[in-house]
């Protein structure tokens, strides 16, 4: 799945204030990664002196002490009481909990992420609590994959892969009529096709939500997910983002398919993208300028005939990112766009170059690597690249 | 899906400040309510006097003009660029887009939620811009469901009912051996069943996330999602709350089930949590104490050879909240619970009394009402209350 382009912020790191979060770990892939246990509710959870420690409800207690990384798992019920004994004028609510933490641990200044809930910032603020916003991200090991990150993101891409196939299966089993797709006697839509990609994700204990299925110009609205009637004769954008149910990693593929004739403007988009896609991984190394190889795109596209600009208003061309990292979140930290820093090795990106014209469709293919290795990046992805299904 | 005990917040309520949003629609249901369209990356969203404006990417443009609520959308690139103009020391991020957007409308003052992002907020009061932090929440109507968002929930319950009419299914054929129950010479486990689950909501156009299938013990941590192998004779708790996927909408229904011969324990258990299920939804009707009726539950099971207590360093009996409010969110206002405020009429809440007994196992029932009309709330979800499966 692309991402917008967007400016990455600064990376400089303040290592000394204790990492504060307030998050359930839904939201928040920072506390998932911390703590490595799912919690639906918002909790407390701060790392003194590298240590992880975590204030839960009685509701989460045994789970989260039998299941997680966390150390130290006290219960808020108690800290909530202690809170109120300690600061009666405090609301009870986290602020106080997180007061108490800061006293017990001698802990003076917090270190928060981005994210960090603002209402309870300013309420700490109030109470006299250091708190500095972490420049860049509260974890920048999180954009480093180890060999088991990895490993999840590939079977990830793995589930990907099997949904393509059923997508593909689908679309050889398919029959046009009166200008539409037909399988098993029923029109083919993006949502018909969309549950079947689901079902495949399903049975591979992986949940795929927001799955594109788009035809035609709908694919030209790149974050449109698709809906009605898919048709012969024009591009069909199938970009599959499933989370693994255990570890709640990501994949993220892209592929692009035609079922009948393509038009010989069809078949030049599509080799256009494939070469950009592979000329892009090829280029893909540590220490090497993520925004040059967008901008490298950028101009491989022009050069090829396909300039990035509006006509009528609409945005066509490639005015997306080139890519985005991938892991507990869909899009996170690094990118491949204008203005991203060099890449570094362990960096897990995806690789998505792609066109979209109105009139003549959208193309995109989507490929994960991880930075470093002696070519300059292992793939984490496979899956062919036949597009065309007569 | 249970919710813990929360003291709910304030519902002071400042109107004045305009309201400002950061957020994705996937992170925020606020955001989502706020422009009624998916937005997968975070954007600035205000609405002053009533209006409601965003500003969003060359990516999400075209489709955000045409699906949105929105009455002005414009393009984040022109307005980044301008907030480099005007504040040549800003640093291109969200926090100049919005003062641009502060001195474009006139805006004095802007209302956040809770939840907005700390690093942003901070950025933003550095910079001279005034900001509250809303009293509760940022749209309390939220609370409030109209007709046709308590028909969306009500849609998303009738996928949660067929979801258990598979699971009853599932049970009836499956059979006992050696300790364990198998269906379709496989070994019935959570995940199996969960899978199922799963799919009859992808054919509904429902996502199922985090479906609870826990036999035995496992039921008695209340999130525990449960995993393994599911057994003869013991209490299955299964717990269903699909989104759908063109509105958003969550349906949030739990029932309790067992295959085999039941102990009279586990039938006095069950009856309990049923009459308690039954006492509570007849309490509820506008005006009256949401605190009193969890209360009542509580008193209820105490009366009834079930206290909430600690053994062993568990905790056990219901000791979770006896409801929550739902709608664009699995848990948002109001709540079921100690402290919570008294009921208005339109708001959707769960009741959803427990008991979880390590030995005996747990037993959850749950509906969603609307509090209002005759009889003091309509159920927004049916299904038969059928358990025991031989």
């Amino acid at each position: 799945m692309l991402a917008r382009m967007i400016r990455s912020r600064k990376k400089a790191r303040t290592q000394e204030a204790t990492p504060l979060l307030y998050a359930d770990t839904q939201h928040s892939a920072d506390q998932l990664y911390f703590g490595n246990v799912s919690v639906p509710d918002p909790f407390v959870a701060i790392g003194p002196a590298g240590r992880k420690i975590a204030v839960v409800s009685a509701l989460e207690y045994s789970r989260v002490v039998k299941e997680s990384d966390f150390e130290v798992v006290l219960p808020l019920e108690t800290l909530r009481a202690e809170a109120r004994r300690r600061f009666p004028r405090s609301d009870g609510g986290p602020a106080g909990v997180i007061r108490v933490l800061a006293a017990r641990y001698g802990i003076t200044c917090f270190r928060i992420p981005y994210a960090f809930p603002a209402g309870l910032a300013f309420a700490l603020r109030k109470a006299g609590v250091r708190l500095e916003v972490a420049a860049g991200a509260l974890f920048p090991e999180r954009a480093h994959k180890s060999d088991s990150e990895a490993a999840e993101i590939r079977k990830a891409n793995r589930v990907a892969a099997a949904g393509f196939r059923r997508v593909e299966q689908i679309l050889a089993e398919s029959v046009a009529r009166r200008g539409r797709l037909y399988w098993c006697e029923a029109a083919l839509t993006s949502e018909r096709a969309r549950e079947e990609i689901g079902k495949v994700c399903l049975e591979r204990n992986a949940l795929a939500s927001g799955t594109i299925v788009a035809g035609g110009d709908q694919a030209c609205d790149p974050h449109c997910r698709g809906s009605g009637p898919l048709r012969p004769n024009e591009l069909i954008i199938v970009d599959i983002f499933p989370r693994l149910d255990g570890s709640g990693y990501h994949g993220d593929m892209t592929r692009t398919y035609l079922k009948g004739r393509p038009t010989a403007a069809q078949r030049k988009l599509v080799a256009t993208v494939r070469e950009a896609h592979r000329r892009a991984i090829d280029r893909i190394a540590p220490g090497r300028s993520a925004d040059a190889i967008h901008r490298d795109t950028v101009r491989y596209f022009e050069e090829a005939g396909y300039p990035t600009e509006r006509r009528d208003g609409a945005h066509c061309g490639f005015f997306h990112g080139l890519g985005h990292g991938l892991g507990l979140e869909v899009h996170e930290a690094p990118r491949l766009a204008p203005n991203a820093a060099p890449l570094k090795r362990g960096h897990v990106v995806t690789v998505e170059p792609g066109l979209y014209y109105p009139g003549l469709g959208g193309c995109r293919i989507e490929d994960v690597v991880r930075v470093g290795g002696a070519t300059g990046c292992e793939r984490l992805s496979r899956h062919p690249y036949r597009w065309c299904y007569a």
